[in-house]
């Protein structure tokens, strides 16, 4: 899937009461950018004003040495965002400030909202006016027509109006608030840092700051920190909502390092590995990990199955956004220079490939092509989840289902379309036993198409931008 | 003047039923430049949505070839602007572009609102979000509030409530809609081009893309153009509303070659000149414009006295944006890289030198000294308008009363701070008789503190920016 | 001729005992920036060691506060240039430093030598490797073959070898050595500052930095700097070369402000403009220069004839090297953008335009083309120069012969081609009398053919690039 | 090591007869890019003329679309380079063209040479000129220098001259000549493609092009490439040449899917690993490797000791070139940010650490101490090559002997310092039985201090660049 540039959702940062609170956001937003890569900001506050600091690009090329002193202040937010391309699409990164009849107000949001259209249309309708394509703004309008001046209260009271995936942090001048959706579909956790604290997507964020992570945020927790220290809310009404984790989380986008929805990811993907050689056994020589995405997924196959481990693939760390391409066989050029198969390993082979996923099935059979080239014997793909049938509402950015090999082709299908000797999904059972939580937590739409929550929106018709 | 870095406040441009809409719009912004060299945009519409890009910098560094092909359609408004530095004022460059309950609508203004906080906190108490800080922002707020579907209407109900400068192109899918404030602070002109019209701050704009210069715009006068031609409306009440062009549009700001306020610029400086000697005749051997700024008036000064005009000063062409200084003394070398006196023009004489204002006075004292270390015998300083002793809430940038030379010294102090043999100033009369249209047309209240309106904000305490 | 984009050749610069030496270097270098605007260079010395950076684009560009650092020292060299465009042709920017067998040594060089290809093939057949295709190579490769260890024996011993146009300065760590060829083609000036020396292409360097300007260089003066104060040396015989510097210098290269040659340049100009009204009276209404390059000539025309001078054509700082052409019509737009007529000074006018040359004669057709349609009655073209007809082989980038338009035409064929209703160039006569030497100190090939020197190489077969 | 920044020294690349050499070179540079990361160039031939791009930069940084176009041909020569930082390293970068006696030659140089200073001397005292501080720049001084007029001819003569690591590829607008010094230092391969002929420094190059691996290059091969197709020449004498090829690039350098020195590196490093495992075998719960440079050695050490193979830390791929760094604790945290140690890996286990190499120590200490605070209970560290104490003369930029910490400390030191429960290095023997060729084929000299060359320069005191 590596090679499918399936697009993360967003990482999400806030910080209060530590000095240089920029700096400390900038690492932090480091260490989330797997999580987007197309967009960065960080906004601060003194305690009386806010400022922004934006723009397109990695965390490294957007922040400068001289922005930092830009940026003053104990308390922060940042965003690491995916957008679509296009040279306007800095006006969509965030966070998004605004001012308000209460003053100033910033928001970073990851996730997908689903009755984005409903409520935007409402509020229009009240005179609102939306300069954004983010359904991220959604937030600051509800504050603002919120009859209350306190930022707690507007949120606490105007968020239940919102139904979709969000893990948000906001901030005036004086507080931050971190919020998580009811159903918890993205991940949030909490840290403190000397006499502060701080928020973050994954925890992988906490260990290079040196934070001590206390907790994630409940599904459906508001959290306000403020000079009166961390409290807690609860604006959504439990029991109508199914906690719906997003288990693609833990396949695919989150770091392995990190500790989100109770378990660590690089753990549970090996058992998702070792779950996927029960149910798939093959006789193999060796089991290849399709780096970096199936490594630990390839580590559980291989000591489940007792098959040795190897790296086949090289990976070429050096791709970067542009590419000239010869002008003939661009396509499979693509692939061939992010991993090459090595040749001594892989000749006369029985091979297990391992990945994470398969979206379209194009960039897989590539590969699986370079395998054979490369003298495989035989090629058995493995994948530590099931298959993708339909699409995410809830923030990430799988193709439509016409598009999903799964939705069109039968197993066998695809084993033909991908030219392996054999092919072998992780089952859902398989996939949620490899968590301590298991199946009732997690939201696992894309492989079984019953939604946690109702799709207000239509969403063909009226396409916003998702984070 | 030049020398002092007056920022200019914006121009803007609108065109309507002309293929490339875009490329013509990038040429009248590029003829619209010295209007607001510090961000430059264009939003374009092809019938049922609009394309919007901008971004910081000059006209010809924001757009590049490629970008022409996202600006697609045959209608378009476009801007430049000036703006405070910061790394994220590209959030406040123009067109502004948002969506309401009746679609996309796009605004460019020039000019400054002078009941902006009063209406911002009005809207502000129902609810609504400003995401930028130019009070242009009010323009689109008015609209969406207001209960009009039609764009027209929106326009005509709600721009009543608008106080202050504005020249404005608003734009939806479908029109175009041009408006100039009842008191006609800032030029608006209207031509025709093939079978389509174009709008702009300037004429100098019709000039370069062979448009035909039909009218100026009434002050007051809005004009909608859409597929049913164009058609004016007056939603403003005649009787309460003084006209008041901005003399320093004559002055200093427009460019020689438009046509604004029914008069040739250079004509109206030329004019002044000769009132400027007629008023302040001296003996002298030469006369020596600023230039460029100085120059129409110099000529005049020249042909009225019988005293030879010398281009006593070479102007550097390569000053940009960035410079870097000598430890020492880098205060005047600023002056003398722009402008280097000819000694062999200057030596022995009694120079005559003419700028178009002085404002703070320091720019103006290093010039003299350059003069007579070039030799002069005797420096005569003439300025063609009066003393500047208030500040501009209509858009123009002036500094504080506080660091206007003229509220703080009397002419003769001007003399003796300047260190010139005499001082002379246009005065008011002389600068009104130089227009075609005279003195009740005309709003001169930096020179006289008389404003035309009421300035319902209090200025230093809610700063805005204007544009 | 400002409009058909006649390359400058280079300007040099030098500096011995100053504090700040890159500083000051810099500031000097701004003041040449006309001399050539696609390349600049520094190369500073703390009496042991150089320290070069050169780059592509102008001198603001090129050099940021960091890079002041990095060029350390009391005495530097630096380099203006045109040169042809290409992505790297940073190579062939100047200062171009070596180390041979005495140690390290850079060179910056304005001119065109016309036996480069003979030395060159010369030193090729005895082992030298030419890493450029500057011919200002040519001067470290004879300094490196020669026996001398000291570098001011070097040069004067294998200086003799060069024929053609160098004005050049040359340092190792101790040493500055400026130089001017026999001919003194190109103008070199001498001053002082402070306790140390300056050296420049033009005196309008020494203005900015506020050093006395002590005199020319001799053409044949070799002129050594180091700590024993200033020498001269004649490493030339005076009587096989005719002194022949550049009139073209005087017509259009070197800024008004700078004396070069004993004269103003500005003060020359005025002086054309005179002798071209005395040639070539016509009953007009106003005289018009072409800005900037027509100015003093347009004023001596005025004066002379007692015609009114105009300045009937709006001139827009803002073009850069990029612009976006409309598909149609793209070719009189550059002459469009540029200037623009002003209608109102114009219209009903019998027009004189002053230019101080035609090449191709393509622009010049385009203004008077807008002057006509600005409503001019009679437009009548006079010339500061004699019409061109030969190509310059000591360093100005003229067409080749074929596109001149006065090599093909007659001055009757020139005016139909125009459009004008009569065409006036000054005589050579006329030019030369505008200074106070005469024609017989000045080359003027590039009207008359008569080369001042042998052109060894065959230029057209072994291109080179010239500086 | 991974994090010790180690420079790799350079990567080559030529090809012949093959249409669109300009992009094929532009890939195979793109697989070499590890060998050299801060530039690139290309350099190619239509057949009677060179043109070249080089700049500071990575490959897909230094090409874009545009540069294609002016690099026409069907056979070029490429470069990856390491240089030292400064503004002005351009200028050295390769390939290095110049033009003399007969005609245009460029080369492109991987290796170090131990006797430039000599040649450098000589060469300059006949008065030759060196543009750049690259000892490569020797290579086209020496051709020049001989009586040959066929490049083939200058080379074979020349090259005995030229002491030291050069694995080299030259061209002249007909040939492309290969060449490894009699050592074979440095890696050189040769492969078919289509009906041309494509050398690389290593075998990744050929696979992404889908070039046909033929074979290395023997040590002292000089292999041209021509019309009348590829034939081989031996300009050393064999018998006082030992061949010593660099074991660190089987170490490190070399990417693990090339095939150097016979054999695939991905194997050798995993044997190398084997061989650690049995000469230092520890009690242990996990085998970590330092990713990506310790990979295979680990899998090599986990296979043989049975013990598991554990990916204990997450690599973070976004670390550029610039980074902001908060004012306190800046040191470590360049360690953290790259690799971040999984707590729930290594908690409370007995780990092995398994990486390439240990050259300063201060990078493995820092990641030991991560370990401990992720709750280690014991850290083995395994180093899968012996002890460097001494300097590379050949083309690797290890410190200096005194910054070592095996020259400086014992075995048993270095296990204090580390603060780890065992330490173990591979012994010589057990390096080299990781290849097929055995010890006599390899150079060691900085585990052994023995050179196989004499190092005629006075290193410290001459220093230039190596590549």
């Amino acid at each position: 899937m590596s090679g499918e540039n399936i697009k993360h959702h967003c990482g999400i940062f806030g910080i209060f009461n530590c000095p240089e609170a920029a700096r400390i956001t900038y690492l932090g937003l480091f260490s989330l950018q797997h999580r987007g890569e197309e967009a960065a900001g960080i906004c601060t506050s003194t305690g009386d004003k806010l400022f922004l600091h934006k723009d397109k690009g990695l965390v490294g090329e957007v922040f400068k040495e001289n922005d930092m002193s830009q940026l003053p202040g104990d308390r922060a937010i940042g965003h690491v965002r995916y957008s679509t391309t296009g040279s306007s699409t800095v006006m969509n990164a965030q966070p998004y400030k605004v001012s308000y009849s209460h003053g100033e107000v910033a928001v970073a949001h990851n996730g997908n909202l689903v009755n984005t259209q409903l409520l935007r249309r409402e509020l229009e309708s009240e005179g609102s006016v939306f300069s954004t394509t983010m359904d991220s703004e959604i937030f600051v309008h509800l504050i603002a027509k919120s009859q209350y001046s306190k930022l707690e209260e507007a949120v606490f009271h105007s968020i239940k109006r919102v139904v979709g995936a969000f893990s948000v942090v906001l901030m005036n001048p004086k507080q931050i608030i971190a919020l998580r959706d009811p159903h918890g579909f993205r991940p949030l956790c909490f840290a403190k840092l000397g006499k502060g604290y701080v928020i973050a997507s994954e925890t992988c964020a906490f260990d290079l700051i040196e934070a001590d992570f206390i907790r994630e945020l409940q599904p459906g927790e508001m959290l306000v920190i403020d000079d009166d220290g961390p409290r807690s809310y609860f604006p959504f009404e439990k029991e109508t909502h199914q906690v719906s984790q997003c288990i693609f989380e833990h396949v695919y986008f989150a770091r392995p390092d990190s500790t989100i929805f109770k378990d660590n990811v690089a753990t549970v993907r090996e058992r998702m590995g070792r779950n996927l050689a029960k149910e798939h056994p093959v006789k193999a020589d060796i089991v290849i990990p399709v780096p970096d995405s199936g490594n630990f997924a390839a580590m559980g196959y291989a000591k489940e199955s007792g098959i040795a481990l190897a790296h086949g693939f090289t990976r070429n760390h050096y791709i970067g956004r542009t590419f000239i391409n010869p002008t003939e066989s661009a396509r499979s050029l693509k692939v061939k220079i992010k991993l090459n198969p090595i040749r001594e390993i892989i000749e006369g082979k029985r091979v297990i490939v391992v990945d994470d996923s398969i979206v379209r099935g194009n960039t897989a059979k590539s590969r699986i092509k370079l395998l054979r080239k490369a003298g495989a014997k035989e090629v058995h793909m493995r994948i530590s989840c099931p298959p993708h049938v339909s699409p995410c509402f809830y923030g990430i950015d799988f193709p439509s289902k016409g598009e999903l090999i799964a939705f069109n082709k039968t197993i066998e299908e695809i084993k033909g379309f991908l030219d392996v000797d054999s092919v072998g999904y992780l089952s859902l059972e398989g996939m949620f036993a490899a968590t301590s939580q298991g199946a009732g937590k997690f939201c696992a739409a894309c492989f079984t198409g019953k939604y946690p929550t109702l799709i207000f929106d239509a969403v063909d018709k009226f396409k916003l931008e998702k984070c």
